[in-house]
């Protein structure tokens, strides 16, 4: 699946053998590829019920298109009913439309080693998404930069459990907003080898996001495969805007996957219970879905879902509560059936700290989004308070737990040597396993280590300074920045993309809208 | 099921009040009701080498019974083969025999209100067991004394999600440990109504556990229905002591329910792989089982699994790794393929802090517990530092974490109101879904509310005084034990249990083994 293209022929010498060193300590499989069955909470019954809702709410309901004739206009040309900005969908429509997209497709990195496939028993973990600010145990809480964006991707770079680069690892606030998406791909490009996201804030910026990866893939090659997934949020309730229309169009068009994710907070946004915001994400979703196959019918496309409640107190928003891993688990029931890889779940957590509250939050989301069988996690490392900060050390604490579920995903082994029965024959009643001949050939790989947990003896524990995981989560992160060497980048691909950035920034001027 | 027993027809005027205005703050079920399907990880083919690679231990190599001649005569004469002290069994006489143990069964509350159903879709919540030491943010870790072990039996009486008292919520090391189990068994009662577990340290403890049990419900009442449960360990690898067994055969004689729990840590007491610790722990448990039903065809019994593994730099225990959760969730397999309840799981931690780690650690293993169907999870508040410590803060925050999870196992509703239809039609593109009817009509019981979560906005976060959530955790302790009220104990039943510890203090001297 991950075929070599050509670009990589070129790498030799020095550079690859560091590459090659540093591939060694990094998993196998860039990706996890899970062994358990996927965990159904619905049944078959409640499903159908769900996905007749959805085609009830498009019928009759329908979708508000905002501000773009064009889109209403393919709408109507596929058949729907266009009255002002609202479209409604004759029964089934949109999951016909929804057939020709890809169960399956791989995401190309520029290190072919890296690529991933998207969808069927794979789980692909990027890292957070998005926040504006960024929290470290030194300096507190502060807008985030372009340096601080650089040493996101740094660290998703290093992180054997982050398969993807991913996108706005944060906000870089300290450049313009209409050409901090230049710097923001090239990090991503420059600082990782890993596969990623594109700009969706504007359709020129996702042209730009795609120029960027025609320097790197070739044009034909960016054509023909995916190289970029790209966040597209619906505004939900049962609207999507002319902004991300243009990027799902742009990306469509140019065979780049669109995730086409409702973001939803239930009870605000969608209805109070879980089955009705089940119905209407659905429904928001498949119209998303449908949309990218009318412009480019076979352009891989992820069913995404971001759900979360609200307090009914305060209007706040909540995570890791357990009606958000209900509608998790049954959008991933739903995806499935559509066909179609999936998006959700990540490490959530609506803490001001990397806390206990965090860890609550994040670890049931986590654990749910695996054994639902998400095929693209986002936010899976750095998110904090409510996704407004990227956590230094919450990343670092999050890539641990996320390294913890490719472990789970494997499941139990059951070949003759997991059985172990000759140990067990060996040891007999009262006697111990650490010296046994299964135990010695087997402990290296036996168990999981923690880079963070702390298992010592309290005396132990007290002569290492008595620290919390938060305080170890600080030190491993510094750690990591400072033993980071970048991936090798032709120089011929790194100059271009200068070039490219100094042209496309001084061709129009600097702007903070 | 929760049959009432006369004991309480006697119970009225202002206590009773009292009471029932106690219960409604409450759940209305005492424990946990699964709706959600069970998560299964390992398949057909891989449980049946596990079963009959545990039918291969249990005939070639056996198991050890430790100083116990009366134990030996009990498995000669049900036809296995006695060598000195080791057994061996023929194939299938340990399933043979478990035949008779009840797939379900009540343990009766002094509440008959609080009597939970231990198997099937039922899942019970218990505190943590055994800690010699206790743990708070104010006082640090300190030997425990019975002033905290009542302080833990009276946080679990107010804990709506905590649906028994368990036994050692932490050990009273300020009273001889000859006598500690009278103090330990009537603070279960006298502060708590829940239902509780016994004694297990010396069969003439188990014995006084039993009469002080027959205080309270009636000796008939006691040798005819479960109103004790008790851990019986084995000493793993494949050995049984006279300790153990005491306390087996004393309850299971009694009527009352051991939890036959091989207490197994993989790669010291088992071997280092998930598959072959599972054939251990299932022959040792199914040899603890069938012996039960040896003495008392038909007596209640638990199939008890406690599983983690150890760091093989250190050799110190680890919690909350995905190897432990593999074992847990596939155990739970095995023993429902026994047909008889399964006890495992709980909120385990290595930490010396109610910290990221802590929970971190808790969250995997407590929400793979309720996945896997456990039927009884002991543990599931207050542990820390692997068992060694009652931690104040802990427990509040894993109680609220058990919270969660009873909303989780509900699943999600699907009835006419749940698809919220007519929402989505009121409120339609564009809208909000705060003020609609729907929401109006559904938002007090529609998300679950945390007691120790802040999803607040970082400056009222900050107004508040910037607390984690540990600290939180600490005012929500102290505010409960502010808060608590005893439940009413007939005065006579009282006087009966006092005048009986004084009566059996006196008659042997003070010993602390």
């Amino acid at each position: 699946m991950t075929e070599t293209s050509k670009r990589s022929s070129g790498r030799r010498g020095r550079s690859a053998r560091r590459e090659a060193r540093q591939s060694t300590a990094q998993s196998s499989i860039p990706y996890i590829k899970r062994n358990i069955p996927v965990t159904n909470l619905m049944s078959e019954e409640a499903l159908q019920i769900i996905e007749n809702n959805a085609e009830i709410i498009l019928q009759e309901t329908g979708i508000n298109f905002v501000e773009d004739p064009e889109s209403l206009q393919i709408w109507k040309d596929a058949g729907a009913d266009v009255q002002g900005e609202r479209v409604r969908f004759p029964k089934g429509l949109c999951r016909e439309l929804i057939k020709t997209a890809p169960a399956e497709f791989t995401q190309f990195a520029r290190n072919p080693e890296r690529s991933v496939q998207l969808g069927g028993n794979n789980t692909v973990l990027a890292p957070v998404y998005g926040p504006p600010f960024v929290h470290c145990l030194d300096k507190g809480r502060r807008y985030g930069t372009i340096e601080d964006f650089r040493n996101f991707v740094k660290l998703a770079y290093m992180a054997p459990s982050m398969h993807h680069s991913g996108g706005t690892v944060c906000e870089p606030v300290d450049l313009p907003v209409n050409k901090r998406h230049f710097d923001m791909v090239y990090s991503h490009i420059k600082y990782s080898d890993k596969p990623f996201m594109g700009s969706v804030t504007a359709p020129e910026r996702a042209q730009d996001s795609i120029d960027m990866a025609s320097l790197v893939f070739g044009e034909e090659f960016v054509q023909n495969n995916c190289v970029m997934i790209n966040l597209v949020n619906a505004n939900s309730p049962l609207t999507y805007d002319a902004t991300m229309l243009g990027a799902l169009k742009t990306y469509a068009a140019n065979n780049q996957a669109a995730i086409i994710s409702p973001f939803i907070l239930s009870g605000a946004m969608s209805p109070v219970s879980p089955a009705g915001t089940l119905a209407q994400l659905l429904a928001e979703a498949m119209v998303g879905i449908a949309m990218t196959q009318l412009i480019k019918p076979g352009t891989p496309v992820i069913f995404g879902t971001f759900v979360s409640s609200i307090s009914m107190q305060s209007g706040a928003p909540t995570f890791g509560t357990p009606e958000s891993l209900l509608v998790l688990s049954g959008a991933a029931q739903l995806a499935r059936r559509l066909n179609v890889p999936f998006r959700s779940g990540g490490g959530f957590t609506a803490s001001k700290l990397p806390d206990a509250q965090a860890s609550n939050e994040a670890a049931q989301t986590l654990l749910m989004t695996v054994m639902s069988g998400v095929n693209f996690a986002l936010h899976s490392a750095g998110w904090l308070e409510g996704g407004l900060c990227s956590s230094y050390e919450k990343f670092v604490m999050d890539m641990d737990q996320c390294s913890m579920m490719e472990v789970l995903a494997k499941g139990i082994a059951i070949d003759e040597d997991a059985q172990a029965m000759d140990a067990v024959r060996e040891v007999g009643p009262g006697g111990h396993y650490l010296g046994c001949a299964h135990t010695q050939r087997n402990f290296e790989s036996a168990f999981y280590r923690s880079k963070l947990a702390d298992n010592n003896s309290v005396e132990q524990w007290q002569a290492d300074g008595s620290l919390d995981m938060a305080a170890r989560a600080n030190a491993l992160w510094k750690k990591m920045l400072n033993d980071y060497e970048a991936p090798s980048l032709d120089p011929a691909i790194d100059e271009a993309l200068i070039e490219f950035m100094v042209k496309r920034k001084a061709s129009f001027p600097d702007s903070n809208i």
